[in-house]
């Protein structure tokens, strides 16, 4: 594909989303989180203490994991385990952490911490946009529980703890043609791939925005942050209805 | 729990099962398999190549790799980055591996490699039979897919390269009971746990009998290996089942 | 050998044992443990804490650790200097210590740490019963030093601390015969191997066997069971009469 | 430092620049780089041959390795002597990589590899930024070497190979203002860090903007390009200036 | 090269060194010792706290870390981060720690740790040698500071805390001639390859005499030790004239 | 002990030496050694390649491995396992190797490979002279080896492969007294402790006198030279004595 006139779908749309949350019984802060074929497994772990360097400061800790089971990828993808995190997982790790915590009070959270788990089940392009999307889901669901929960004091209050919802989204140039929310085919055939994330009031939490071995320039720069933003709104849209509903 | 007097089921029935084969769009050799609360994810991987030390035997290879991903069990459980796989992960994945190559002509299968990986989406209790059983479907899946491949000169017989069908089933001595199939509340109350991997014609595989701070004698010995023969019976006729529909 | 006929040995007796109780003249919880050519050096260490999971509960811990000097096979096995234990040295050390343990009263023995080192000088077959019937005699060395402690208060009452005694052996299914304690010749022929771990007084403490690329029906099973408990009794007569003269 | 009303420059001029070609008699491509306290020590090394997955595609390969000396912080930084390279260093080798790479014809290159070694002898602030910029410096000195090169057939043609310069530097948020070329006083002030990575003709290769525990708007992100733009402008004439002199 | 005889300068003569004290801004306690082509740059770091295996003996410690720079050499060095820091490293890291703590008093530098690190921009031979001789000029710069606070109660006295200097010189036997101070292409030809480390004082505080597939005998002993003591005097002069003007 | 004089032997001779040749059954190049309570397994094997950037040189490569066995000391000493063997252990383990090598001729070994594997059973000082001294012995065994084996063309002539013996011992520096041959308790009172280790014809090959914490002069420098000479001797006599008898 060297331009984007075989996109199945219109260029400034993004693909269906199927959200699940409470997928696994054992964790109400677990989602099944569905862009194309992509599939993500998101879950949230509350603990009841936070990393020793941020002990005694009254304040609480977000931090996320990002893995691919081998069978996410056709041929199979190795599993990580000689002690060396490969870069790529550390950066989109390090991404997701960022995102989350960009619209958490962590003052408001108290000396808990929670890791949000992102354990792409299927890989088909923008698992780490779709992590961090399912992702806040899944935080959002935890801090619920948190909330419900009656012997905590002071109780928590989920409204100051999630300052803003998050969602993400990434925008290509193939060719000539900008195009919002990259599958692998597409991002493979893309010149230049952001990554964009942003609050559901519409701020920038971050913007990454590559070109390897490519480069771009301000018109397409404005027409990238243009589809990016369009997608988050859907996106926003959906994680509300989704709430909402559990 | 100290006696099998509050289970909700006979002490000498499994644990309701559910398979769903095809469980992702990209791999058709790929398991979802319920036993109870115990999800697991089972996908085999093909390459057509073998080992290095294999390599020029015209044999085939077949390996298994086991994990548990981090929202699977409750508090949450760390991952395996830091280059060394624990203990239970290596003598797990080696159980695996060893049962499914038992019913395997690895001749018939030609040099090729065949990788079941199992990751556990949700633990309770009966991971590694679970994954057993559920391989076992992958497994057969992928020769089906291998036979059905018209390009593959000589082609591959699956009746050849399966010669028998695989299963696994935990059972327990908990006070003065004999109870089969424990899940993650028995199995903690268990004196005694063994494993019983078996063929579908009825032949032992492989038995791993463990008095951990316990001891067992010859008529409890007895009773483990008949309960275990009855599960062992009842998921060969629901893995033939499923077979027989995909 | 596709048969047990050029057995040297009767096929139902076990290779002759020589014992040497403190062989370290700085540690006198030290065994030379010899069964045919397999020699493994047996020491026991005494710490006065316990790993920091087991903290505050009043009991001990007994653990043990195996390995394969380089020398000890032909050609020279590598050294385990990667940081990763192999698989299979995992699985036996794990499989020490769970026997040591089953015999142990861990609160009799107090807030103490024993690990049993089994370093294997010379291997030919069977090492790892071999670990577990000279690993005893260590132990039990250890434990009787202990008593004889004037300044432990409360003293240590070896009778308490040790509730049985423990012995290993292998036996295997060679072509059509069952054969006791399998030198490194044999374990190469044989097509299942089980390994039976019992008491003193004749209790089982673990059962493993195993078919690689092949299987075993219930009238082998019961044979190798009558011929391993055979081997037990004659190494528990054995290590008792060690004891006494130590 | 809560606003940029303390800053000794003007907030949209760079720090000083001093750069020093040669600085290693052993190695011509060797460049001391110095953005007022920040200096990177950079080398571009030469190797005829590519990383495996890379042969015989006629074609070169640019890779960069960061690292910040121990005494290059106060207080010391600990060596990365762990087998873990941090997820920062990670990402920021992987930044300097792609970003050369953006201007590099690899085909025109030919089968070698150039890896450019930015080691920080003294860190304070916009270490990453300072690689980039230095690190192209590196990298043309040693085109040129190889230009020079009369025994290599076919020549290397250096106007082919480098078919444009790099350079990069960082814009901050710090409370209400929008500041250029961030030291470690005014990145930890900052709500909000660009990194901006642009070709000497004014194209992007990569924007990097990042609110950790903040976010930004549109007006926000127009003035972080403006004032980016402007120091890349000014680096890129340092970088020309000394290349032709060198 | 097999004999001396080309050699630039007379045998018995170091070659020009040079030192600039306070190289880093950031840390004055940093020196770039230069011993012909052999750059090391030398920073000592202070620590108000000790090991754990020294806490509470009202004794400080004093460590040294050696690193050679990937572009210190050509070809090219590989960096040490498989987690196994090599050998050589290890060896000539533990051997500038001696040497150092052989002329301090650590009771009187107080329960404080300091590190010295020796990173070495271009090798040209001799870098073990040149990082003590350096380092000793870095350690007494922080052991200055220290004196020089006036918050430290009780005051640190430099006299007390280094007892004596200590410098580090190479000799070697080249064919027939012993040769002081050996650079890279020196080392490569010596068949015996001799460390003196000496106090300014001239008392031996280590000598390690070396011939790999080589040997030496009395006589040659007796020249190596004239010359190395020859070396030592020449560099403790410029160490105490360096250390007078800064 | 802060003097000699409570030695049991004179200060001027070593401990009494016992060496057991072939104490393996299956490795003839196996050697228990015995100096005082300290006691080393050491076993050579041959491999008929050499290390990969050795190959096609025509020459041979002897190493060696050390290792101490947990249980060689009280109290126990941890495994080496964590993929790091501490410094100590490498640099032993070249000195070993080196000191080997310095009286093999490589090419009359031919491509071969050997390793001297030193296993510390029983440590009570001097482990690494002992491992050199007793790791010859089980060189010089396999060497015999390899020239009874009518196989080998061009056959292996032993006498050319060792061109000499090599013996190792320690001489130490405490109070006012030089002592030869330290066991532990005189190596933990010692202020300086040299290695000495020669050929058995007298020559040196490796000189290691260090003072931690100390420091030696001229006069204590002859006297430890003339007592390790003495040491030499005597080993000498008894490596010859041993190798005639085996």
């Amino acid at each position: 594909m060297n331009s984007a006139a075989d996109l199945a779908r219109p260029h400034d749309q993004i693909r269906p989303v199927e959200i699940e949350c409470g997928y696994l019984e054992s964790n109400p802060a677990s989602v099944l989180y569905k862009s194309g074929k992509t599939i993500v497994l998101c879950t949230a772990s509350v603990e009841t203490n936070v990393p020793p360097w941020m002990e005694g400061r009254g304040k609480g800790w977000v931090t996320a994991e990002y893995n691919m089971l081998p069978g996410s990828t056709s041929p199979r993808k190795r599993r990580d385990r000689s002690g060396k995190v490969d870069g790529r997982t550390t950066e989109i790790q390090r991404l997701i952490g960022r995102s989350l915590r960009a619209i958490v009070d962590l003052h408001a959270l108290g000396e808990r911490s929670i890791t949000v788990d992102c354990d792409v089940l299927q890989a088909d392009g923008g698992t780490r946009t779709a992590s961090i999307t399912g992702g806040y889901i899944a935080l959002s669901l935890a801090v619920s529980q948190l909330a419900s929960n009656p012997e905590l004091d002071p109780a928590v209050d989920p409204a100051a703890v999630l300052r803003d919802s998050v969602a993400a989204i990434s925008v290509g140039v193939i060719g000539e043609d900008v195009v919002l929310d990259l599958d692998y085919k597409l991002d493979s055939a893309a010149d230049v791939d952001m990554n964009v994330i942003m609050t559901g009031s519409g701020r920038f939490i971050e913007l990454q925005g590559t070109g390897e071995e490519a480069t771009f320039d301000d018109a397409q720069l404005a027409e990238l942050l243009r589809l990016g933003k369009m997608g988050i709104a859907d996106l926003t849209q959906l994680q509300a209805a989704q709430l909402r509903s559990s």
